[in-house]
């Protein structure tokens, strides 16, 4: 703890020290045990007399805060204090905005059997040697200064080789910024392309967080429905400046945006002069043979802004992704990267690059992509026998969750909260409407164990 | 690489598989000796008969694209080939707003002699042993899923202790959000306190990268002037909604914040109904015995959001500060923070929290601080003795850098590139204005060994 001295305050030099010494004591940043710093060095510290410490000391030991040690030196006495909880009050508060986003919902798993929430990634599959081989040759060196706002220049390389080679998409490096995470990206685009009060178009059912982000940057955010075959481009305003899509597996519903569309999507963006971003989050877990092309290799005109993740393929706690924007947009995204949080992490960048290079990524998706697909096999069958009437299971061939559609009458509130009576944590889909919500629910497999599908679907139709 | 088939396509499945490779073998994306994937496995994969892939990979080989190996299997033949520079038309442009960012400005160092730009550590005194054994640690583990926007309890609690030892200042983990570093934690306080068109006030001469932020939220920046005694209070506009500033070493000019200043500046707030962000970014490296206590210990009633980073304690490039505010500010925090980008990386925050409760930073910082009060003392004294007739070196006792105010003419733009031209960087204080600059400039000795400040100063003076 460092000791302040004020020599313009009313109260002496022993009263400030001591004062300080016992509030710290009081509200617990100095704990039982705790050793006071020696009188010689804070008196040279704060250029008081070594006497005038003795004395401020002497007066806590008195008071019985404080008891002297056989070593020599102060320590302070065996009490017991509460952690501080300072009372602040409420003179700050949030915009109207700032304070309708959804709080933190903090994750109960601790409780749950079966957590088939969607977005979790099987951590157990996670590949900790070889990950962290990777950053241990990268804490070789020291972290070092401030770097490229869009990305260690390796790392881009290294990206552009992996998308090319796992999702046929060609960019050049200079092309690409590395972020903390789709949204991180989206944030970005956002920032650098729209205006407050700009049209944006996002699929109705979507994702909830993209579209609170882009509210957030007051934009009106339009809901565009989806059907069998992905987003009705008909429906699209005419004024959207930017359409979010996800076009090799639809959040939620997990259909693939079909060919047709693809070209009306990319024609409409050329007629309407818009952007487009493709949100590639999970494609890189196909379940069945056949192709998943990414929107981007058919854009001919710079309008799709590739946005991918290492959430799933990884971890999302490893909080870094990717995008790949036309030429024109990389100056604006970089400084506004920049000016918001500098550089992706050294370390995470020099990891990630060696394990892109060494191949690690590929043999761990090979790997990973076999136990996911049993899981979403076994799951897709469990719940085709056991689901009861009125729910309908949607098909998907990617991702890592799966789709049903509860009856059409208003959406069930306590669904959520019967299930995890049950153990069973799930994704209700009520906040991926912004209109007209179905009792509809997410079952992600990620961190579900193949032999606990079945007792999860039981526990789940009980709660049904 | 991954291979598509298009049932739909006119051309046939031997030409679309012969197409792809050829066009990714003359764009780069494969190179001489890659191995073309198993014929057998691209054929279960697209659902095609194998002889379909084997004809395919056929016609490759005649055409000199592809060879034959000894083992079997396929490789792409030995043949230069550009790096892909795909031309992508300006479709998607900047809004005027997100152009006027300034462009990241890659750095020079390989090219100098003397790095002495501001905001430089030096990379040497890192921890390497003891960050690398948190980090190891952290990294038995995988990293897991996504977790609480505002940080680990953990960490924050960590975090706790070592403000209220380091800095006498007392809050509750729960008032903690762990951030990527002190402009992310501005970005977040904009995002949820203010409007656009609000008064935000700012130092003048400040730092840059903090107003191009919240010039980039759409705010009415204002600057502040700065005397002797830091912030001139009075000067503040009564509409301002918030205040940033640097109390304890004041960006760029170094002045501490006057104990008259700091009460005014408090009253003011209350008056005026504002927030105060206290950017306290380098004030563990004081050079001088005396107090240098933060302005977020004087306030009483919650108006001041104290901001931190571990930028120059350890590295900027761990991308690691936090905040702490009035808890009525933290839920919108936390979900702001969630929807840009969810959550501090799980490693980081773990290795990180072992790192401060180990006592790893505060034996740190003991040493580096020996090493940057030599270096501060001996380049105080070389600029003293050589700075030319016109070049005034202000005073600090904190932080790593000293700055030096020019002539009183107009700015010279090419001093910068005549400093580089013998060797030296610095950071200019042009940016740091937004009317009426000087000529004057910091000159940072974080990565400057105190054995070569003399010959840097030579230069440097040569350069005036």
């Amino acid at each position: 703890m460092e000791l302040f001295f004020d020599p313009d305050d009313d109260r002496s030099a022993i009263r400030q020290l001591y004062e300080q010494i016992r509030d710290a004591i009081l509200d617990g940043r100095l704990t039982a045990g705790d050793r006071l710093l020696p009188t010689r060095g804070v008196a040279a510290d704060l250029g008081l007399a070594r006497s005038t410490i003795t004395e401020a000391y002497g007066r806590l030991t008195a008071e019985g805060y404080v008891e002297g040690r056989a070593g020599g030196g102060s320590v302070v006495a065996e009490r017991l204090v509460a952690y501080p909880d300072s009372e602040m009050p409420a003179a700050l508060t949030p915009t109207p905005l700032a304070a309708s986003l959804r709080a933190y919902d903090p994750a109960p798993e601790a409780r749950a059997r079966f957590d088939l929430r969607a977005g979790r990634v099987d951590a157990g599959l996670f590949p900790v040697a070889a990950w962290r081989r990777c950053q241990l040759a990268a804490l070789r060196r020291a972290p070092g200064q401030y770097s490229d706002p869009a990305g260690s220049t390796a790392l881009r390389t290294a990206l552009a080789h992996w998308m090319a080679a796992s999702r046929g998409v060609t960019v050049t490096p200079e092309q690409i910024v590395v972020t903390s995470g789709t949204s991180h990206a989206i944030d970005l685009v956002a920032r650098v392309l729209l205006e407050p009060g700009d049209v944006v178009a996002v699929e109705e059912p979507g994702y909830p967080p993209v579209r609170e982000l882009l509210r957030a940057h007051r934009l009106d955010v339009a809901g565009v429905p989806v059907d069998r075959h992905g987003i009705v481009v008909d429906a699209i305003p005419p004024a959207a400046r930017l359409v979010c899509v996800t076009p090799s597996h639809q959040y939620p519903l997990g259909v693939l945006l079909g060919r047709q569309r693809r070209r009306d999507l990319l024609r409409w963006a050329r007629r309407a002069d818009a952007a487009i971003i493709e949100d590639d989050y999970d494609s890189e877990f196909r379940h069945t043979p056949g192709p998943l092309e990414p929107l981007h290799r058919l854009d001919r005109d710079g309008r799709v802004i590739y946005v991918g993740t290492f959430s799933k393929t990884l971890s999302p706690a490893i909080r870094t992704g990717f995008m790949a924007a036309p030429h024109t947009l990389i100056p604006a995204l970089t400084a506004a990267r920049q000016i918001v949080d500098w550089c992706p992490p050294a370390t995470t960048q020099q990891a990630l690059t060696l394990f892109l290079n060494d191949g690690h990524l590929s043999r761990h998706l090979h790997r990973a992509r076999a136990v996911y697909t049993q899981r979403h096999t076994r799951l897709h069958h469990e719940l085709r026998q056991r689901l009861p009437a009125g729910y309908r299971l949607l098909p998907a061939d990617a991702g890592l969750h799966l789709a049903v559609v509860g009856p059409n009458t208003p959406p069930d509130p306590d669904l959520r909260h019967r299930a995890a009576a049950r153990g069973v944590l799930l994704t209700s889909l009520r906040r991926s409407y912004q209109q007209h919500p179905t009792a509809s629910f997410l079952l992600g497999f990620g961190a579900l164990p193949t032999g606990r599908v079945a007792p999860a679907v039981a526990a789940l139709t009980e709660a049904l």
